[in-house]
């Protein structure tokens, strides 16, 4: 039996996607009991409790040695300001959890990954269960999970390592101690991006921001996720998002390798950091 | 005679704009010169034209040794990518040079300021004539660049070195090799900041960036301008910009020292990089 536990470290989760997402896990069969913290539904205005609840109920849970994977409920943005709580007060069985997340939770995956957490992995939240076709995205993460199935992931995964990332969370962990390790030890990584609801412009100076960077400049290649729902500007941009994270990343030496098939909808396939070989040894993807 | 030249590295230029200013400049009857790039009308969608011209045009005024001033006609945004394009082709004489602007004409006023332009300011654009009240903005910005009156500088600049930004353009630099410096050679700096058409949630996200960089952790301070025109989110955020900016202040162990006369409105007054005194002797300053 694999224990899962859901806290939200960013906006918090509906009673409506807590039973949708029980549901589907009781009619699955998995072998899976599922834990919801019950911070999950503080209201703390744009959060889902203070931040020292949010906190605590991370750690309430990624300490708890009973817990196997810690999945985030739900982005928006609070995520970030848990950080500094964090590197001294991880137990031990927290480095060998599974950590499951995106958009905002990536401020979670990144930290954890730089602390040495070994399994953090780009992919759906509880909450897309409420997506059109959700409760197939909710499948996918609960057969990765569980460690049963492993058709949720990518299929372009690679014998490299990956990092997989909101563009609007990467740039924003770019100058500070919380990216995680890209060239060493596991070799050059390849980057995963997409972003949501960003003008072009925006996603252009984001990626003048990451191109600027050492720490990009170390990856191995760019698979160009989705970038998705892209707000109409008073004048246009002369170039899609799209063309705008192939410019940067031509200038910066780092070639796009391919798509990649992420972003803020209920598509949104499984992207484990790291090696994929080490995630097999471990027996957590079957 | 003081000669302005006016080059667009974003958005372009209005007809009624440059108009508006020659008028002033020419009732003032200060002794000036203004020079106006063609480059400023070019329309390249969101751009006063392609990167190269936009370039181009900057450099012929930088590197004229006939123009006293570079004057930035607009924001929106396009000067970041102009700046891979400057560091081998900036001739001596721009280096003496005073540039005045702000918003996305913060990322050459940090470039310059980097590469070794002492004399950059944070302060009125050219189409700034065009807000309620404008004139007053360009005949202060006319009285500075003219080198005749030092009534459109703020007030509080003291005796420390000072560089001002807005914080979206600031943080777009975190991480990158465009910076200014900061601690050296003029000691550390005071830190002026302002925003516009913000969300709450993404200036503390910017300022969670900001705090946990090593740059910004070696400034002596921050003065707060002004955080305008903040949308209203779905979900209220708990706490302001101002709040979520002294927040994070605080935990970076930077303090606020007092409020900046700066924002996105006609009221902005005039933040020269560096140390005052450098100004006076250089007989910039009155």
């Amino acid at each position: 039996m694999i224990k899962i536990g859901i806290v939200a470290p960013g906006r918090k989760l509906t009673l409506e996607a807590k039973e949708a997402v029980e549901e589907i896990a009781t009619a699955s069969g998995l072998p899976i009991e599922i834990v919801v913290h019950p911070q999950c539904f503080l209201d703390h205005g744009h959060f889902a409790g203070p931040d020292e609840a949010r906190l605590e109920a991370f750690l309430d849970f990624a300490n708890d040695p009973g817990i196997d994977a810690i999945w985030f409920a739900r982005g928006g943005y609070g995520a970030a300001r848990l950080l500094a709580g964090l590197p001294s007060m991880l137990a031990s069985c927290a480095f060998d959890k599974v950590y499951l997340g995106y958009s905002d939770a990536g401020f979670l995956l990144a930290a954890l990954s730089r602390l040495g957490c070994r399994y953090c992995a780009h992919g759906p939240l509880v909450a897309d269960v409420l997506r059109t076709d959700g409760a197939a995205t909710i499948t996918r993460a609960l057969g990765f999970l569980s460690r049963t199935d492993a058709s949720g992931l990518d299929p372009n995964l690679g014998a490299i390592a990956n990092l997989a990332f909101n563009l609007t969370i990467l740039r924003t962990l770019l100058g500070t101690d919380w990216l995680p390790l890209n060239d060493r030890p596991l070799g050059q990584s390849v980057l995963w991006l997409e972003d949501v609801a960003e003008y072009a412009y925006a996603t252009d100076r984001n990626m003048f921001q990451l191109a600027n960077n050492e720490w990009f400049k170390r990856c191995a290649g760019v698979r160009l996720g989705r970038f998705s729902l892209v707000p109409e500007n008073d004048v246009a941009f002369p170039i899609t998002s799209e063309q705008a994270v192939a410019q940067w990343c031509t200038k910066a030496g780092v070639p796009i390798i391919g798509t990649g098939d992420i972003g803020h909808d209920a598509d949104n396939k499984i992207v484990p950091f790291g090696l994929l070989s080490d995630w097999h040894q471990a027996g957590l993807i079957p």
